[in-house]
């Protein structure tokens, strides 16, 4: 039985919004893909937060892509949102998008999904609320977040099995 | 005529969200008050931006209180809002508040008034559009921001009468 | 009776000065006003705790005027001194001079005036030294302080009458 | 036929040292996740650089794992080599090392595969230089890297599939 | 003949002052030796550009001693006069003070050496002001910067006569 | 009679690498000579703590030159090797050599000697292992580790020796 009453993606969703500037780029003017990487894990890292209540740290950074390259003077919302919980780990989602303030166009950049583990007060993994999915559109974040675990967990076995081959 | 178009608060309502880390305060854990200012004034100058299809530039920063103090870990929201508009300047208002993600309590830490004026070009002072408010709330948030910037001319003449007595 | 001795202005007088790099301004080489906020906020705290002799927090900023833009490459002096002391509080104004090293030609930039409280061991708020005037000039400051306070003060009350009419 | 002579992943291995400070890490002292993963972007882009000859942009981040933290003092090793090319990307692993220098034991922290793409002088696609594998070690790598590419189109169209059944 | 004025030492003394914060120290609270140098680059670097009236480049850093550690909270003070002119460099010596604000007791923590060379706008080496001395203090300091370049160039020739012996 | 091992060059040997980017620049795009000077101490640092096994502070920074400039975009190492060891401190020499990774060409920048201090858990100067050279070459720099003390303890003299005079 578990004790820890279960959470929605609403309950945790998280958000933040940096406006670039010259310290977040290259002598270009363009966004290191590594800031961008930075601040998903920040933003994964709150939802993951909200949703289980503890600290966390993150596991792992799967399918992060990079569609456009983010200019300095942008303005950059990180979306982050819990897409399914197992025992002490949740997947989250992190959807990235960048605007010229001055025009108000808005384009979608980048896409990330972050595995964080919850840790009690000395550091060890603790379970996590259930997530309770409220529509057929969080449903479908689910599934696909089983997916992308499923075939994470096939692509190891492979490896290990080619190498032992 | 004014061939500019007219713009309501919430169509340059801006957010800035940071999480706050350990280069933002000072050693015993407290984010600095200057930090809290560097990221109002980032959030003035994104609404004065949207606002005015401008590059603009920090005229004044009025009656900025510090309520509470902000602590590393804590998610800050720098909501900031068009209040009135002038011939090349606008006063924005910006709310802050701070929340530990783990418990998701949230406190409203600070208020803060940046009077930001929008630049063509060349530099020099450009027109900006009037601000068309839309409801009671922002046709009293439009008063009192007439009524600080009377004050402060009253104030300056105040001083410079006194001085030259 | 009050058991801490007066200080004067003299005795806490603080001067901050940084050549400024690009860290603190947009691409175009311009000085965050942000940025000039930070500063200006050190420089106060550290009047306020040489006055005090004891751990300040920033309670207000009020009136910073922005009077010419401070360009990557000038060296920025920041001079703070005590205007005014109340129980447990001061207010600290800032005088911003920017200077271009080659030319060594020095502009007038910005003024701020920043209200700070003075916290004991427990973080409570405690009592400061009186402030001790002495001369003509340092009369004028606390004057012109005890009115921008007065100012604060009837413009929060006329702005709380006009929103319970 | 190709132009541009093939290159071998020893060609291009590249590596960067950091020893990490208090700007890296949250206040208990462990170094972001964020952090890791944009030193790993760093050293990837590094690889490719030099692989390429071109300036190069991220455009993916797969399969980056934390298999233990980092902490404030210890110094941190990203070696990054090209493990596959294709017509205009390579992929890039990094391992990640760790080591408290007073003790000199070191730890294997992180692994990454970053997929970059090289560019031209007007910021488009350019074809880089075919990988020469010349041992069975860099043969297994480069295989593992078709496996992940495979996996991750595989995993792409399984979803679209999917949100279209 | 020589066109370009003298110069004394007064005309070109340069004070930068920073409050140092956790950006610049290690966990325990000890500002890094490297910070303190990077930050006497700085002031000297300031002091030669007063000198020459023009874009300057450090050429030597010598003799800088670490008397004692300077501390989180400490305000310092670097404190730099250009020592002595040649035909296109300088040497410019740096006093570094550190103060504890609350209980305002002043330590000289370090001293450097700093030697610069000015550029003209293509880059090039370019004479600079000679230097007037104008009391026996800053006679003695010219004097001691000779004996320090003469040791240098002894100290290079009797290490190339060793090599090669 | 010494308890602590001795340790060879080789045991110590340490490299740091990083790849310069805006922030370690002026708005020209060449990297600050303090910065270079930071880093030097950083990999300066490291190498006398692995000697050590001990928490080290910097004591003095002798002889550091600056043959050519560093630009953004280039990959620095910074590799420090212990020169020589005496009762409590150690000279450690640190070579700078900047790469354009595009070009692959590098060059021979900096060249530092550092001396470093190694502190009990007190905080007291403590004993470190003495230094075992295992060829001519690392013979040859514990010469001249031992050439520059002396004509730094000679230097001191005849200044002291000239102001009382």
């Amino acid at each position: 039985m578990r004790s820890v009453p279960s959470r929605t993606p609403a309950d945790s969703q998280s958000v933040l919004v940096r406006w670039m500037g010259v310290t977040d780029a290259n002598s270009a003017g363009y966004v290191h893909g590594g800031a961008v990487m930075r601040y998903c894990d920040e933003a994964a890292g709150l939802a993951a937060t909200r949703h289980s209540g503890r600290r966390v740290v993150t596991a792992a950074m799967d399918r992060m892509t990079f569609n456009e390259p983010v200019h300095v003077g942008e303005v950059v919302t990180f979306q982050a949102r819990v897409n399914a919980a197992w025992r002490t780990s949740v997947e989250v989602g992190v959807r990235v998008e960048a605007e010229d303030p001055r025009s108000q166009t808005r384009r979608h950049t980048n896409t990330a999904y972050v595995t964080m583990v919850a840790l009690d007060d000395d550091g060890r993994p603790s379970p996590v609320p259930a997530l309770e999915c409220t529509d057929d559109t969080e449903r479908r974040r689910e599934r696909e977040a089983q997916l992308r675990r499923a075939n994470r967990l096939a692509e190891r076995e492979e490896i290990v099995r080619q190498r032992s081959a």
